[in-house]
């Protein structure tokens, strides 16, 4: 559809499936892409300052060269914009746009744009479509497949949204020259978690070639794109996380409880950084209940280190957790069912399954052992 | 699957299906229909003080009379609660229930109510299951078929929502005996709308039989059945109103017009009496128009005056309304697009369709003649 265009995934949901367009500086298409999918609409965008004075220029010029005007909605940027607050301020900025329910919505920014900007869209009107313009490697191969939106409240992350589908993925991989290494790290953590769901062999290939997915060599394009078909996979078979689904849960457990008890700072910690510990969690949780081969923990923690992630607990700054204070985040988790746990444990490298019905006692002895 | 069901009626999408169960104090049934559904989920009950002290007992005894014991949320009674502030209290609310996704909204209630808890049920962890249980006959043929959800803005009404089906509605006719006689006409309008909209048979049938229909005889099942039923058969037409649904707007576009010149007052005037001034102003404007004889518009007057509803602009107490004010929330409907104002118009009785494109002049012209 536009220049550029290394890679395409489809997203296959029936009326609902999508395409993600995945190419080193397609920013530049999103006009030409805009145009041939909604000929006739006028488009908003909902971005945050910082994206804004990286992308947005761009983001606009595109869309003017094709005879659209966006109307522009900058929110703060981070997690705070993720909120009932966030929500009202770009709905209602999106009611002042004047636009209709057949018009669009770009979310162009991370995940916390993705996710507001793709509920806001499923809510205004009762729905208007929406295009995604995801600008980390984290929300690339993450939060941009699989339609899940929504925002924070004061009960946990995510537990207000919506399941719904974008009508397109733009993902420009030369944006992400501009993340820092530190974000950059924190979005391979989810790239390597699809090797390691039932992937091994993506797993050693990101062994053999994570330097040239950091460097922005082809390697970058090839990994966004296994990433995403890795995801679209499971979200097709398992559109509302009924079970499959789940295993995209991998780390997540354990690095929701982490992130919780550093009560989201990111100075402390951000949310790949907490998958990353919490999928070597999740690996030496499994060794210890005789699931999974110690070595097979040592090679995950020699990866993620090579390429600079945190592995352990005490890798975040500031004071270690208490045990019962994870355990609430834990056991507070949307995937807890009716009082007992349910986790992503593995049987080997990329050999990860639901296990539902953990006993929170073995949980807690765990935790005791790697804080103690 | 309860006692005392006297109409089923199937509302079919596919696999958003769900039946409307119509019968005197089937309230009462609640229970024994929610396990039979939903074997092994928990409930919370979402509806307002008025309704709480009316109608709260018998539906919690049901419940519990099958082994559930649920969350009880009352908000506020009148449209305030349907606001970001009452979306938030009653999220919130959920959130606290501790209930599980798998569990069940039960919105007890009228209109606001139903719209309130629906949309609730749609964004609470991504999405819970939902009953609707009306309380008002507003709400059993109008709001509780279709899957409408949502709240009000500054921007206008019902612009922050959802399309979100129940899973089952239980539309007891006793509990209308507990409406004041104003509130039960108002609900009448819009069982008189489906006759207008395309059933000469059913407004003639009602102009026999609306007495027994107001005393709560067998007419009211039938009336309420009829009703569902008309609306039904245009839902699985046109779930996402793309056109044959806007015509279940028959008369909104002028009565939200007076709605919102009134300001939303009660006092002065109820969503039902803007619908019955607005038909009665589409059959005059469609008169006016040639497109539809005069005597049809004064027989459509006789019957709304029989039962007692407003049929003029000047039915309204308080002071007249602004030509220009009028045209400025006309202008705002949401059927309008591209500048074109859309209209239900009728060329007889019974013979309703959606015109597009109605020059605003024409209109303006109508209303200074009706106000002059």
């Amino acid at each position: 559809m536009i220049d550029g265009v290394k890679r395409t995934v489809r997203v296959d949901l029936g009326e609902r499936s999508y395409d993600i367009l995945i190419g080193r500086s397609i920013l530049s298409g999103l006009g030409e892409a805009f145009k041939t999918l909604f000929p006739s609409s006028e488009a908003v965008i909902i971005t945050d300052s910082n994206v804004a004075g990286l992308h947005l220029d761009t983001a606009e010029a595109s869309l003017r060269e094709v005879g659209v005007d966006p109307y522009v909605i900058v929110m703060e940027p981070g997690e705070k914009s993720k909120s009932y607050k966030g929500l009202m301020k770009a709905a209602d900025a999106v009611l002042d746009s004047k636009l209709e329910r057949g018009d669009i919505v770009i979310a162009l920014g991370g995940g916390v744009i993705g996710d507001l900007a793709g509920f806001v869209a499923g809510i205004v009107r009762r729905g208007m479509r929406f295009i995604q313009v995801p600008t980390t490697l984290l929300s690339q191969v993450d939060s941009s497949v699989g339609g899940k939106t929504g925002i924070n409240t004061s009960h946990g992350k995510n537990l207000i949204g919506l399941f719904n589908q974008p009508h397109l993925v733009l993902a420009d991989t030369a944006v992400l020259d501009t993340l820092t290494p530190r974000d950059f790290k924190a979005g391979y953590a989810e790239v390597a978690k699809y090797g390691l769901i039932n992937d091994p062999d993506f797993f050693e290939w990101l062994e053999r070639h994570w330097q040239g997915i950091f460097d922005g060599g082809p390697e970058r394009e090839e990994a966004i794109a296994r990433s995403c078909q890795a995801k679209a996979d499971v979200v097709a078979a398992d559109e509302k996380e009924a079970d499959q689904r789940a295993l995209l849960n991998l780390g997540h457990t354990f690095g929701h409880a982490l992130e919780g008890m550093a009560e989201y700072d990111a100075e402390r910690i951000v949310h790949g950084e907490g998958v990353a510990i919490g999928m070597v969690l999740a690996h030496e949780f499994s060794s210890r209940l005789g699931l999974c081969d110690a070595a097979v923990t040592d090679r995950v923690v020699a990866h993620l280190q090579a390429v600079g992630l945190p592995t352990h607990i005490r890798d975040i700054p500031g004071q270690l957790p208490k045990v019962d204070l994870l355990m609430d985040y834990i056991a507070q988790d949307k995937k807890v069912s009716r009082g007992n746990l349910n986790f992503i444990l593995t049987r080997g490298l990329g050999q990860s399954f639901v296990e539902k019905g953990v006993e929170p006692a073995a949980v807690r002895a765990f935790l005791e052992e790697k804080l103690g």
